[in-house]
């Protein structure tokens, strides 16, 4: 049941991943936007949602040993996106682990990817994510680097509140996350919910929208970056309020629902 | 600016359409399933909505003629599934123009297409389509056939309501129809409408589903027909009410919006 930590460093082969203007806009629609979003919802004059830029640069997960995938949650996120992403468009993502570290509880491990824009060869977007893996920790190793994020000592600057759907999960999925845990209720309660959730990076995309229109005028080519911590799960349908405070380009966020459960903590952006 | 009577009886080429489990999930979303229609939302055990027929057997049209393409719409549309579709799937589908008749305001052009299953090679949809193109009639044609359709003298026997959403279109169109009447305001503005409209096919989707759950037990493979004559746009965000007159395998229906404007009317549905 152990990790390989053999794998840490070394870079997994190569992945494509091509685009179209529906997917764009599939992704729009599954993170919530509608149609007071339409250059996100439609292909007139269309622009992408930054977020997707985490889709965009995935790669297909190595196998870092023999543990149970249902023991498996997306702990963080992150992207860089050096570029504005075109409606339709594909990178070359390489990816590699770059820690497998010992929260006791569990292991957390850390890769990054790089994708490279197909037709320029330049980088577009760089990733960093890390995984949970309950009952993978105790191996006596490093607890891994501490972040320094804290809320400032004043309210958020902004707070923005945007409802997700019941049936969010579903829309969402067919951006390619087909994991029943989010649409299968037999499954979800094996994995312990009493009904489906929704996935971490639809709460990111909804985040990811907030912070767009709140601090970014709206405008991807002013999105630079954009991170944070999974902290709970979210359900379809409930609501998510991201609270923000803006210090120029640096922006710093949470995101919690109307019972106040924080469910993206240490957020942080960049905006140009 | 006449309409080429010729094309009458001229069986067009050949059409071949293939779908994929994910495009018969989003067709089932975007016409309003949600997380209590798992088994045509998922692909866990997945069936396929019966009016998916209708889009699975649709062709490119063939120009008509050189008429305003904003002064067509889509005035009636009949199905008939002689097999239940799969999850996944394709056709070969061929139209031919039946009959452009002369309405006085405007002409009605009835196009016919059958669909044959590429595995099987047996013929699977059956649809009988009309588009009224403002401003081609008066050419002193026919007036076409009489329909006989009359509303029992009674109570319907069922009265469902779905609502929809304010971006279903936006949804919809990604399963194909994406012109801006649904989804463009200043398109739509031009069309004379305040804000863009619901697809008619969705709206008929949305009956489908009504019909479907309410007096086909949910089994898409007693669905056998359905046909229906669109009186009405209706908006994004609207609640759509069907009413159900059920005597056996004969179906009759009609479906309303809340202020009572028929949009769906002379309705037929055979259930096995």
């Amino acid at each position: 049941m152990a990790l390989d930590h053999s794998l840490i460093g070394v870079e997994g082969p190569a992945h494509e991943r091509t685009w179209t203007s529906k997917d764009t806009m599939l992704y729009a629609l599954g993170v919530g936007a509608g149609t007071s979003e339409l250059e996100f919802t439609t292909e007139k004059g269309q622009r992408v949602l930054p977020t997707f830029a985490v889709l965009a640069a995935q790669a297909p997960g190595r196998r870092l040993g023999d543990y149970d995938p249902a023991m498996l949650v997306h702990a963080e996120q992150a992207f860089e996106l050096r570029a504005e992403l075109p409606a339709a468009g594909g990178v070359r993502t390489t990816t590699k682990v770059t820690g497998i570290y010992d929260k006791g509880s569990g292991a957390l491990v850390t890769t990054e990817a790089t994708a490279v824009d197909l037709r320029t060869g330049e980088v577009v977007i760089a990733n960093r994510s890390a995984v949970f893996i309950r009952g993978e920790g105790g191996f006596g190793g490093d607890r891994g680097p501490k972040d320094s994020w804290a809320a400032p000592d004043r309210a958020p600057d902004h707070k923005v509140t945007y409802s997700t759907r019941p049936d969010q999960a579903l829309l969402y999925r067919l951006s390619g996350d087909y994991n029943p845990l989010h649409s299968d209720p037999e499954f979800a309660a094996r994995a312990g919910f009493d009904r489906p959730i929704l996935h971490g990076l639809c709460t990111y995309g909804v985040t990811g929208r907030a912070l767009l229109h709140t601090v970014a005028g709206s405008d991807p080519a002013r999105f630079r970056a954009m991170s944070g911590r999974f902290t709970s799960p979210v359900f379809p349908g409930e609501s998510l309020t991201v609270s923000i405070w803006a210090d120029g380009s640096d922006v710093l966020f949470r995101t919690a629902k109307d019972d106040g459960t924080v469910v993206i903590d240490r957020g942080r952006a960049t905006i140009g």
